[in-house]
C-alpha cells in the first residue's frame, strides 16, 4: 500500500464529504463549465489525440482499436460535449425521499437517497469516456477517481488537467473541490487504490471480463459490473416460430460481441418448427450450431426429410463440448444448443449455467411464461423479446453507468441510480427513545407513513 | 473447500431456486405450520433446552449469558412462537413492481423485487433466534444456512429437527424443498461456506463486532452487518440545553451496550450551557467523561464559578486518549468529548472518526441542521433526536434482519426489504432490438413510465 494512494483516496474521500452537501443546481453548473473548457481547448485536446493516435501506428495497434481513439472522428467529440449537458439536465439523482414515516408526533423519518461517496472507474481506451465518467460522478455527487486505458493516456490526460482546471477556478462559486475528480496512469496505482477500502466505496470497471474478474478478485470493495455475459434463451413448446426466429437472429448477430447476445438456445423438442428456427438462424445469420448429438441427429434428420440438408448446414452444424460451452460467452457467431423437455429444466439449466445477466422464454404459453419470469434467478427475464434489450438507453435510464450482474445494490443496466445509495434521517424535537414502549417508557409509535407527494424537504 | 461445505451450499442454491416460485400465500402456509409442529412438540424442545442449560452450568457460564440460554423463562417461548405467525402475516417483500415502462407499444418493462437467493447467517446463543430467521427467510423466499452459537447446540438441533420435518412433510403441498432450512454446528463449516460465492449470495451475521470483523475479512460474499457502532452527537452552538441533557442521557445510559449508544460527544463551547449537559450526564447518568485538556480546564472553570466543582465530578473526568478513544466503542458509562468550533468541524470529525452507523446534531439552528443532515456520511443522521431510535421497530419495520453499516444495498435498520433484490422483467410480443434507433432500426422507443397503481401482474 503506497503513501501515495492513500494519499489519492484520502483526498477523494475527503472531496466527496464535501461534494455531498452542494446542490444539484451548483452540481449541474460546474458541468456546464466543464463543457465550455473543453471545448475553449479543443485544439489542445486535439493534439494530445493525434499523439496518442501517432504512438498507436507507431505500436502497430489493430485496425477496431485505431478507430476507437480518433476523438475527432465525424462528430464524436461534439457528442461527448453534449454528453456533459445532458447528464447535468438530468433529474438529481441526490436527495429524493424515498420514505417519509411520522414516527411520533414531531418525530419524523425520512428515506432519502445519497450519493454513494466514492468511485474508482477503471474504463478502456475510447477517450470521451472520461467526460461522460467525470459528468455522471458530479452530477451524483460522487468523487471519482479515474483510470483509463493507456493508448489514450495523452487525451485523458489534457482533458482531465482541463477539467481540473475548471472545477478549480470554479471552487469559490460552486464549493467543490479539485479533489472531486482525480486521474490515475498506472495498474500498479489501480491495484494500490483496490486495497484502500476505508475510502473508496464502489469500484466500477468498465471493460474487458478479464479485467472485471480481475479486480473482483483483488478487493475488498463492491465491485459494480459484469464478467460475463451468458445469456440464455428457451425455445418452449408453445413458441410462435416467427417471433423464434426474428428474436434468435437479432439476439445472436445484430452485436454478438455484445454482452447482452445470446450464447446459450434450450430447446423444447415438442415444437415441432425448432429445426426451421435453428436453420433460420444459421443461413441468414451465419451461425456455427454447437449442438448435442442427440440435437444434431434430429437436426439433420428434419432437415432430410424437408428436402433442405445440405453443405452449408454441415460446415454450420458442430459437435458441442458440454463440459464446456454452456458455460461459455461465444461472444462470437457461435452458439451452444441442446434440448430440454420442460420449462422448468430450462429453469434449471440457466440457473445452474448462465451468468445472471439476461434470459428470455420464447412462447405463447402463459403458464410456462409466468413460470420462467418467476423462476430465472438472472437480473433480466424476458418474455418474448430479445436479450439485446438489456442496455440503459434502451430502459430508458438517459446514461448508463454500466451493466451489473452482482445480485445486490445495482443489477442490469445501471443508471445514475446505481452510483447513489441511501440514508435515513429522523427530524425531532428531542425525543428520546426510553419514552417510548419497548425501551421502558410509555409512549406508543404512531408509524403512519406520509404521502411523498405532500413532502418536500 | 470441503465437499460437505459445497454440497449443503449447493443444496441450498437449488431450494432457493425453488422457492423463488412459490407464492406468498404457500410460503405463509408453511410458517403457520412450522408455528403448529413447533407449538406440539415444545416438551421435546424444552428438553433439550433443558440439556444445554446443564451443559452451561457444568461449563461455568457467566449468569447474564445462562438467562439468555433459557427459551423457557417467562413468555419467551411463547413469544417465539407468536413472531412467527407476526412474520408470515406481513406484506410479501417479493414480487413488489417498483417501475413499470412502456419501452413500445406492447413491449414493458418491469423492476420488481426478487429473493436475494441463499442467505448464510450466523448468530449467537439466544435459542429463539433461530424460529425468527427461519421465518423471515421463507417469508422473503431465501433459502438459508443457519449457524447458531454452540451454548444452544441442542437446541438449535431439535428446533431445526422439527423445522426440516414440518417442511418436508408439506412439501407436497407447498412445493418448498426441505433444502431451504439448512443447520450447521461448527466453525469450520462456517469458513468452508464463507467460500462458496458461487452460490451464497449474502452472509447476515448476528453477534460481536469481532465476529462480523472476521467474516468480512474471509469472504467475497458481501456481508450484511455492522461491525462498529461509534455514534457521535453535536451539540451545536445554538443548542437547548433541556433537549441536550435529555438526548444526551437517552444515548449514553439508556443501553451503553446498544450499537445505536454514543460513544463521542462533540460539544462547540460557543453554546454557553454545554457544560451543564456534560454534568447532568455525569451526575444523572454516572458516566466517565474522557475529555480533551482544553475541555477540562474549561468544564471545570464553569464547575468552580457555580461552586458545583466535586469529587464526583473530578472522579468522572479523566483524560483522553486522543489517539484511540475517538474512534472506540466504549459500550460502557464512557463517552469521548471535545470541543469543536464550527459545524463544519463537527462534521469532518464525525466523517473521519464515526462508523457510518448514526450520528445527531443538537441544535435550533435550521440552517446547522440542515448542513449536518447533507454533510454527514452515515446511514442514520438526527436533528434533535436520541441516536438510540435506530432500530427496526422504532422505524416501524415490523421485524429486523439487522443493522447494517455498509453503504451498498441496504444501510441502517435493516427489515425484509434487506433479504430481497430486485430483476427487470420484459413483457414483448417477439420484439427485436435492431428494429430500433441506435441499433440499426427505425423505431423509437416510447420510455412512458405507467402508473404503479394500475400495475398488476
Amino acid at each position: 500500500m503506497s503513501t501515495t494512494s492513500e494519499s489519492i483516496a484520502r483526498t477523494a474521500r475527503q472531496a466527496g464529504n464535501v461534494l455531498k452537501t452542494i446542490s444539484n443546481e451548483e452540481r449541474s453548473k460546474l458541468l456546464y463549465k466543464i463543457h465550455d473548457g473543453l471545448k475553449a481547448n479543443a485544439e489542445l485536446i486535439r493534439k494530445a489525440n493525434i499523439l496518442d493516435l501517432e504512438n498507436a501506428k507507431k505500436n502497430g495497434l489493430a485496425d477496431s482499436l485505431f478507430k476507437r481513439l480518433d476523438l475527432f472522428k465525424g462528430d464524436k467529440f461534439d457528442t461527448m460535449l453534449q454528453g456533459v449537458k445532458d447528464v447535468a439536465d438530468l433529474e438529481d439523482p441526490v436527495g429524493k425521499v424515498k420514505l417519509a414515516r411520522e414516527l411520533d408526533e414531531g418525530l419524523t423519518l425520512y428515506q432519502i437517497t445519497a450519493p454513494v461517496g466514492v468511485l474508482l472507474v477503471i474504463f478502456e481506451s475510447r477517450p470521451e469516456v472520461i467526460a461522460n465518467i467525470t459528468s455522471l460522478s458530479i452530477k451524483s455527487g460522487n468523487a471519482a477517481i479515474l483510470k483509463g486505458g493507456k493508448e489514450s493516456i495523452n487525451t485523458f490526460r489534457e482533458i482531465s488537467d482541463i477539467i481540473k482546471r475548471v472545477i478549480s477556478e470554479n471552487e469559490k462559486i460552486t464549493g467543490i473541490p479539485q479533489g472531486a475528480i482525480q486521474l490515475i496512469e498506472t495498474r500498479q496505482d489501480v491495484s494500490d487504490l483496490l486495497c484502500q477500502d476505508d475510502y473508496i466505496d464502489l469500484v466500477v470497471p468498465r471493460g474487458s471480463n478479464a479485467l472485471v474478474k480481475q479486480i473482483k478478485s483483488s478487493t475488498k470493495i463492491p465491485v459494480l459490473g459484469h464478467a460475463d455475459g451468458i445469456c440464455s434463451i428457451y425455445v418452449d413448446e408453445d413458441a410462435d416460430l416467427e417471433k423464434a426466429e426474428r428474436i434468435l437472429l437479432d439476439a445472436k448477430t445484430s452485436y454478438p460481441a455484445g454482452c447482452n447476445a445470446v450464447e446459450t438456445i434450450l430447446i423444447n423438442p415438442k415444437f415441432s418448427k425448432w429445426w426451421i428456427a435453428l436453420e433460420s438462424l444459421s443461413r441468414k445469420g451465419n451461425v456455427v450450431l454447437h449442438v448435442t448429438d442427440d440435437l444434431k441427429d434430429a437436426f439433420f434428420h428434419e432437415l432430410d426429410k424437408a428436402g433442405r440438408m445440405d453443405g452449408f448446414i454441415k460446415e454450420h452444424t458442430v459437435d458441442v463440448n458440454e463440459e464446456v460451452d454452456f458455460d461459455k460467452e461465444f461472444l462470437s457467431l457461435d452458439c451452444a444448443v441442446k434440448f430440454v423437455s420442460t420449462v422448468n429444466e430450462a429453469v434449471n439449466h440457466i440457473n445452474e449455467h448462465s451468468s445472471k445477466h439476461t434470459d428470455a422464454i420464447i412462447t405463447e404459453n402463459e403458464e410456462h411464461a409466468e413460470y420462467f419470469l418467476k423462476g430465472i434467478d438472472s437480473s433480466g427475464v424476458y418474455w418474448n423479446a430479445s436479450t439485446r434489450f438489456a442496455d440503459g438507453f434502451r430502459y430508458g435510464f438517459g446514461t448508463e453507468v454500466g451493466i451489473s450482474t452482482s445480485k445486490i445494490h445495482a443489477r442490469g443496466p445501471v443508471g445514475l441510480d446505481g452510483l447513489v445509495t441511501y440514508q435515513y434521517q429522523i427530524r425531532g424535537q428531542g425525543q428520546i427513545a426510553s419514552d417510548y414502549i419497548g425501551s421502558g417508557g410509555k409512549k406508543a409509535f404512531i408509524h403512519k407513513d406520509i404521502d411523498l407527494s405532500k413532502v418536500s424537504l
